[in-house]
């Protein structure tokens, strides 16, 4: 038997484990030697789920954990915690790494997983880097905002920025009972969404007691006398904080592979094939928060840091590493929040993607109920649809709604990837009994107004 | 000027109401007269909803009423309530109406829309019309049965028939407090669900304290000193009811088609083309629950009585005599209901509907949560799919859960129409957050099987 090859995978969560954990069950230990290391104490956990921690709706840290350092080690899985790899050496296939007592040392490789993941943002102002003001992005974090929330007195919360992560913990902070102010830099929150439909976000979070500051950057993090937070300073006001979230999105975790000059797109992350090799790169793969990925409708590169592209695009790349053949096709875009009961989902483009990708559109709006208008808890949701000129193709749906709204873009994600026209949705049998959607889902309403559009728009000319 | 043409409607639910109102949208009482006969009171309205009203879930009758006949007269539709058509007699265009005194007049018409809807089956067995036993297919026949349920010394419910208004309406009478038996002649309940997801919900019924009572035929209903319904008879058993509850389904109501000489399916609906012209009938158009559909999966016709499809039929035919155009392209067979907290969702083929349509397949079962595992209400549900041999295209979706597993099937109902495999829906970029989905969503593990199994079938050969 010939010697066994070696795979070696940076960064211990979603991409990297899940590629790992493939190719171990593909490949035995005899066949594939796996060495991951992470430069963290934890593996394969749920960042997506720390404002929930936070917001106590459900226990943590432990149970964001998908599987232990233990478990990856039972499967025959070389884990190194509290190991850093400092230079990646694609010439000569090794990597650098150092362990936690400081010593470096050279790991060759076979197949190299790039899985860095990415680097929250924080904008280099003033007071930035003072006690009580937190990240959410590793379960540390999430401990230390759960820490600063116990010290005494601690009243009132600043989020910094509106996007998922400044949604979510503006909750979060809800429910311990603080009074909330998101400050955030775009017209609306939600700015993933038209700022039609944003609006009914900040109205929902209006309703709920947020103080919504949009438009508003932060030049500054105030410190007080005890040398912790104590405001946020924008252009026009300043904000008291007892404790500050930063929730400003991430960018991708390349810098490592940047160095070894591995190819970067233009928003900073790894460009990979479909099989999530690296371009030109032999033996290396890369998955997650640390790749671009191509969005199907515009056909441009995107960074979107998701957990469940991490998990696809890692069993991608374990399937082929292990002798399998699998591929990341793309995305569109999908994504769902909420913030208490609303729901807030988006796929596709919205209106300035459209634009910028150079696709023409018109648009519908409508509202409509979650079910059957006389059956119990139907709700009104918004849906928005943007249909291409002339060929009425689906470009994008978004929607904001309290009841059973946010996972009916799934029926927009999988039209988009199969390139339907909003008239073909309208004739789409969907699930319709009174407890669960009127006569004719708010979907199709939607594609109904979106047909008209485009037949209007082909009209005029 | 010329002389404006007339639209007769036959039938004042859903698919004709809606095709007057379409055409009314488009065409202007000069130039189309609508005539609309309806043989009962009621226009419009929900029959899907009568389980919900009778359970007490939704007040009734008027709010199940979309439209009433005061509404559609002001759109100026000329509506007879009371009105029963006799006779179609196509050769010459026109319709023979017996209006409420008993008057009987011929209407011509250049444009005929037939939606005389369904008839409950109800099996010839000796009790079967005694007081006591109720159908559940018109508003009258949820007053009565609300009626029934405020008799002295009413306890036991006997519901006949395990399908959708079988399973609704024994929740239903749950709800009244009564003791509930459920007989059905096939092996489990839903017979649009394979037998291994059937069992699901029997076992889900049964926990509720419904007796279930499988393959069992009625014999007959027994009738008390009092002249009512006083038991229901297998060949095996006699099971005591103080109210009996038919729920055997429907055939289509073409008895005045058929005499009509209008062409019939083998399933006895009414036959159109894709526009919902009946064929080879000059003028003649038809649509709901009196029409056979193209199921886009099997490729062959079948029988659906479902208000979504009658709805989309109406308003395409609607848009075809107001001058538009649009067509019904067929059903890919979605259906969803509920009892209690457990919900089923189907789409596509199940086993037996793919061996009948000469189609082989494989299949995957698999058990996921609804939403993140650590997140709060998180709920198993089970889903099953099938994937044609060797070309791995979907064929089929089964969903059986409690907690927002239902409309999870319209990803298949969608994926089934583009003619995707479960290959290309591993990949689907399906809404993902913890209080939404678990990182896989539970039809991508389901598509994962599939998957896997499809490609172990072709290695067998």
């Amino acid at each position: 038997m010939g010697m066994a090859e070696r795979l070696v995978v940076i960064g211990g969560d979603a991409a990297g484990m899940s590629a790992a954990s493939q190719a171990r069950r593909r490949r035995g230990a005899d066949d594939l030697e796996i060495v991951a290391f992470e430069r963290g104490r934890h593996t394969s956990y749920s960042a997506c789920g720390i404002p929930y921690w936070i917001g106590g709706d459900t226990d943590g840290p432990d149970e964001l954990i998908a599987r232990t350092p233990e478990e990856h080690r039972a499967r025959g899985i070389d884990l190194r915690l509290g190991t850093e790899v400092t230079e990646v050496d694609p010439a000569r296939g090794r990597v650098l790494a150092r362990d936690p007592d400081g010593r470096e040392t050279w790991t060759s490789y076979d197949h190299l997983v790039i899985a860095t993941g990415a680097v929250p943002l924080r904008p280099p102002i003033p007071g930035i880097d003072a006690p009580g003001v937190y990240g959410v992005q590793t379960l540390d974090d999430g401990e230390a905002v759960l820490r600063g929330l116990d010290r005494a007195g601690v009243r009132r919360a600043v989020v910094v920025g509106g996007g998922y992560i400044g949604v979510e913990m503006a909750e979060a902070m809800l429910r311990h009972g603080l009074e909330v102010t998101m400050v955030d830099r775009n017209d609306q929150p939600m700015n993933t969404l038209d700022p039609d439909m944003g609006s009914l976000v900040r109205q929902a979070m209006e309703g709920l007691g947020v103080k919504v500051v949009s438009g508003a950057a932060v030049r500054e993090v105030l410190v007080g006398a005890d040398g912790r937070a104590s405001a946020v300073a924008t252009d026009e006001a300043t904000f008291p904080a007892d404790l500050v979230v930063l929730g400003l999105g991430v960018r991708p975790g390349t810098d490592l592979a940047a160095a070894a000059g591995l190819p970067l797109g233009e928003h900073g992350g790894l460009l990979t094939d479909r099989a999530m090799r690296v371009h030109g790169a032999e033996g290396i793969w890369a998955g997650g928060d640390c790749v671009e990925v191509l969005n199907l409708v515009s056909g441009a590169f995107q960074h979107i840091a998701l957990g469940t592209h991490a998990n696809k695009q890692g069993r991608v790349i374990g399937i082929n590493i292990g002798g399998g053949y699998a591929t990341f096709p793309g995305v569109v875009g999908t994504a769902v929040s909420k913030v208490c009961d609303v729901e807030i989902a988006r796929t596709g483009l919205k209106e300035s993607q459209a634009r910028a990708a150079g696709l023409q559109y018109v648009t519908a709006v409508v509202e409509s109920t979650s079910r059957a208008g006389y059956y119990p808890d139907a709700a009104l949701m918004t849906v928005k649809m943007l249909a291409e000129r002339g060929t009425g193709r689906l470009l994008g749906l978004q929607i904001v709604g309290r009841d059973s709204a946010a996972k009916r873009v799934d029926i927009g994600a999988v039209a988009l990837t199969a390139g339907m026209t909003v008239d073909e949705m309208t004739g789409l049998d969907l699930g319709y009994a009174p407890p669960f959607s009127p006569v004719w889902d708010p979907v199709l309403v939607a594609a109904r107004k979106a047909s008209d559009a485009v037949a209007a728009d082909i009209r005029r000319g």
